[in-house]
């Protein structure tokens, strides 16, 4: 690992890298609501024929800067003190927590620099652009994202974001779980959760709200086939990594492996895992076009491919509850996709 | 007008051709809920920012049936006894219309069938089919689609559901504005609340809506330039209709005059109306695409439009509420326009 990034994750660890707790989930939504705003809970009856199953959907899609990932961001950003507000944040990122870092900078006062691969889709870079981060683009192939920001962060003296390993990042995107429990505790709790796993912070998060306000609840990861390290880690109950050559059009959620403090909630409180094909995802985005009138971009929708082509036949007429994390896609990939019958 | 439609419009204006009032909206409420959901309210600063005043959105286009007509119709066909049940109901429409009578018949177990024209947009002829309705194709240029409804209702001995001019389906139609109305009363009320209008049915119903839920909020009109009728007839202070040659990619509210019964409320309610090109509202889809992840049709989207690039000055800074009315879109179209830069 690289000095200056495993510097940069040292200072990380003093001030996030422990375990939270579902009461971390609780406090964060106070510290949340000013910036992300309580998305609704939506169902559709072509889905649950489709599914076979009671389907509940999170949009997370309608969140500002169009993904859960504002929720985490504002609450690692709103415990920095004055001193750090100062020297700033850097984040490095495909382009959803890049811009949940951004915009939660901006509206905090704090200068930020994104750190992005020249790859990320279009509308990503734009939306950080919007928010007046500087972005660093790197080469996915020649650079190392870590070197690049620990190098800036030891710099500038300014405080790395992590995408997920961070306690208060996991409990801000748990605020996602808490707002979807309490919708439905005026009905009847799900009987399942999936949501899509990158790194897990986004599961993890919803694992510790679900945990407290609807422990009946069992939990799920969905992830692209041949990026199904948090199944298999499931699984095998303790971490296992991806194959390197393993591709998929999810860009926000290729990650290599489960995080560290995001499998140890994991771990002990899911059920298990689903993987679903490139294919059932592009159906799935259909589906949203079609029916639900909302732009869900691949890596958001992989939970949602899981509800309709994935579930195991006892949980037929079950109530499934469905995370649409994002929905930030470039217009031509999503032409494409919609065009395809 | 042919002998058929005569008839069963009477029959209409026997049953529902009186103007309606806040109360009826208020009491519509509870009709409607269970079929339509509670549509979120939206924010967007990027919007904010284009328009130079604070937009507050209403997406109808996440409604059941993907727009707000299930509103109308449900609440015209659950007042109907249960002889009139059997016989069912027909419609006319190019989608829309047909889609929420198709559903709210299905739920209720009558008989329904709908005249729609050849060239309506698939995803509406699906959507219909999909609830199990009846559909009579008719040709826009050979064929009346009052004549063949007519004749269907009056050989059925069907109930014909208008789809604006009939005073219980303005009050479900206005349920949306309840809606919205109720959604600002914990912040400040709405300076301006801006709607697209057809025959003008969910303008007349919100109009009932805000006039008892909150009086302050102005209220204006959005059409396509070319099929701007109630924007002129507003200023002319009686019914004007369009130039039949005018064109517009807005299918659904293509209407050639103002309803009778909705001008008579519009006209004294509202302040006036936005005209917009089929650019602005290209424009506009592409903005709740990228920035609100909605798919929004162009009918849907020209309150969007008027908001975005009509604001006259005195409009700056205050507090707009925009009805974003329907999403039924055929792919094609959608992906034509959102590639567009």
């Amino acid at each position: 690992m690289p000095a200056g990034y495993a510097e940069a994750m040292s200072q990380a660890r003093l001030t996030g890298f422990s375990p939270p707790t579902h009461d971390d989930v609780a406090a964060a939504e106070r510290l949340v609501r000013p910036l992300a705003i309580e998305t609704p809970v939506l169902r559709n009856d072509a889905l649950d024929e489709l599914a076979g199953a009671f389907v509940f959907l999170k949009p997370e899609c309608l969140q500002v800067t169009g993904s859960f990932k504002i929720r985490g961001a504002t609450n690692r950003l709103v415990r920095m003190n004055s001193d750090e507000r100062r020297r700033g944040v850097v984040a490095f990122s495909s382009g959803n927590h890049a811009q949940g870092v951004a915009r939660a900078a901006r509206v905090l006062g704090m200068p930020a620099l994104i750190v992005m691969p020249l790859d990320a889709p279009e509308v990503k870079i734009d939306g950080v652009k919007a928010d007046g981060a500087e972005i660093r683009l790197y080469d996915r192939m020649t650079e190392s994202r870590e070197t690049i920001a620990g190098e800036i962060t030891r710099e500038r003296g300014a405080v790395l974001v992590p995408s997920y390993d961070d306690r208060h990042v996991i409990a801000g995107q748990g605020t996602a779980g808490l707002e979807f429990a309490r919708a439905m505790a005026a009905d009847t709790p799900l009987d399942h959760f999936i949501c899509c796993a990158g790194g897990g912070g986004l599961m993890a998060g919803c694992a510790l709200a679900f945990e407290g306000a609807s422990p009946s609840t069992r939990l799920w990861t969905a992830e692209p086939e041949g990026f199904d390290d948090h199944r298999r880690s499931l699984e095998a109950g303790d971490i296992r990594t991806i194959d390197p050559a393993a591709r998929s059009i999810c860009d926000a959620i290729l990650t290599p492996q489960p995080g560290d403090l995001t499998f140890a909630i994991n771990r002990i409180r899911l059920s298990g895992g689903f993987a679903v094909t490139d294919d059932e995802v592009r159906e799935a985005m259909r589906f949203a076009f079609r029916h639900l009138k909302l732009v869900v971009e691949p890596g958001g929708a992989v939970a949602l491919a899981a509800a309709m082509f994935r579930l195991p036949a006892y949980m037929r007429g079950q109530r499934v509850g469905v995370m649409l994390s994002g929905g930030n896609v470039d217009p031509a990939l999503f032409a494409d996709i919609i065009r395809q019958a």
